[in-house]
């Protein structure tokens, strides 16, 4: 017995739409499903799934897709440039456990009436990046899909003493967030490295609690490390690093740039948790390998996710939900 | 420099569209692209990836992905029976390869106003698949789209000593096929149990020299043996195993039962070839666990596909184009 019995349940009977129960309802089930099995570290639920491999590592396995129309516009976006994002976002997923990217395939749904070019370019951006992290394209799959569509799955290795999950947060631990966020919607998205060399530092040089790479929104992806953890986490909103590109699209949206710095998914940046001790080490380091590192929190004991204007114990907390981008 | 870039050149002053060049025009461009790398055994062209593991095995990487319209039909199809075949064909090219699967993840593209219940039925048909050849569904990515769409990556292992690739058949080899061939599209493509316990059972039991699944049709996929082979072959068309489903639908569209058998896709059978000796102790068992093996031909020097009503001398042969199933 387990949480989708229920699950499967209430589907029998009122039979609702993916858009009313939402990814995680989705993804609750899957897991019910697909139990984790004796000597699978992990399944399903973390960046990507935890294999055995050496007495020493473990195999990391990951897939994320792209779709015309949600992910990228077809027309609008460069080939290169969504190819580029589609194995972008998959090391983001190896980063966030502290890995190393190793290989990757690539299958691709494509409308007939393509030029052969636009393979071709999406191919180069592929290319270009996989290079640049010293990891290789080893297969894919061609079909014909009147929607546009990337897949790609990555096989990584971490050392076991280097792997990071979303459950290890502790009370009393730091929270730290790489690079800036929010508005990444007008061209990070897109654009953003991995941080995959920035984990493996980190990983390296600190032991860090929890990690999770942000694709779905600050609030969201901490949320996902709470609910992992079990521990609930305060803000201090004037820490958290709002992008630039935040700014300008508050201007048109209306709201507070730090609503779409803790809303906006597919920042690809790295959240992580590390202790006292760790924290004011990284305090004092301020930057790893040229990428800003911010000190934005404190993980709790408790339920829930609250803000508050700065770290001085007389400022108001508020609650804030955990919500971010949702496919569904 | 390699095949690619005429390719490229070629895609530069004409811009050719995906349908006018083909499946294997886009799969050539991709292997000048990803060309294999010093320590990667084999990278995209056979039917899977083959990667370092241990000093006495190899890792296999495979994806196969399905989509709406093109593999199967929304509202026709059971979710259940779309699942499983997204995850069999999976599991078809690891058994191609000779290895064992061990873990997959699967990427899904979905109507948010599908039922969730859908999601649960197509996961059920997976899960029950996986079970029955032990192995793990351990992640997966939920995108949303227009289009329904399927994308399943599969890690497997093979021991080095029984790794097949299609690119060792010799002259004199006999060509084998398990099960029957042709008519697939009348119920077999969603049906079919992939040979893995079949592929497992012969590298260990004999000494195959080239392997490929049947995915494309017998011609295609045997021309695709010749070609990394750089061989020919003839077939004895009395010899070739058609499946009482390719007279069904022979009757429909006015077509020999035995072209069905040579050009449809999708019957997921093991094509391989032996040694003559190999070749006489697998005439004389007939079945493997159950499953008939037929012999239908035999490999030759010299370039081309060819067929003849019988393997007498007597027999006019007459050469066959190397065409099937193609996904552009």
């Amino acid at each position: 017995m387990n949480g989708w019995e229920g699950c499967l349940e209430e589907a029998m009977s009122r039979t609702p739409l993916l858009k009313e129960v939402g990814e995680e309802g989705v993804i609750r089930l899957l897991r019910g499903l697909f139990p984790a099995r004796a000597g699978i570290p992990l399944g399903i639920g973390d960046d990507t799934a935890v294999l055995p491999d050496t007495p020493k590592s473990y195999l990391l396995f990951t897939t994320d897709a792209s779709v015309d129309g949600v992910d990228f516009r077809l027309g609008e976006s460069k080939p290169e440039a969504i190819g580029r994002k589609v194995l972008a976002q998959n090391l983001s997923d190896i980063a966030a456990m502290g890995g190393t990217p190793l290989y990757g395939v690539m299958s691709l749904g494509l409308p007939a009436s393509l030029p052969v070019d636009f393979v071709k370019k999406f191919y180069a951006g592929v290319k270009k990046l996989s290079r640049k992290f010293k990891m290789q394209m080893v297969g894919g799959d061609l079909s014909r899909s009147k929607v546009l569509f990337a897949s790609c799955a990555l096989i990584g290795k971490v050392e076991k003493k280097f792997a990071i999950f979303r459950k290890g947060a502790r009370a009393g631990d730091f929270i730290f967030v790489t690079g800036s966020l929010g508005g990444s919607i007008l061209g990070k998205h897109f654009h953003f490295i991995p941080r995959v060399r920035e984990a493996r530092f980190l990983v390296r040089n600190f032991k860090l609690n929890a990690m999770i790479d942000v694709s779905d929104g600050l609030a969201r992806d901490l949320g996902h490390i709470l609910a992992e953890s079990g521990k609930s986490a305060v803000l201090y909103g004037n820490r958290v690093p709002v992008d630039q590109a935040a700014r300008v699209l508050a201007r048109k949206t209306g709201k507070n740039p730090l609503e779409h710095a803790l809303g906006d998914g597919e920042d690809f940046e790295l959240l992580f948790t590390v202790s006292l001790r760790e924290g004011k080490k990284l305090l004092a380091l301020k930057k790893v390998l040229g990428t800003p590192v911010s000190f934005i929190g404190k993980i709790e004991d408790g339920k829930g996710l609250f803000i508050q204007a700065s770290e001085r114990s007389s400022e108001k907390r508020k609650r804030i939900s955990c919500s971010g981008f949702s496919h569904f």
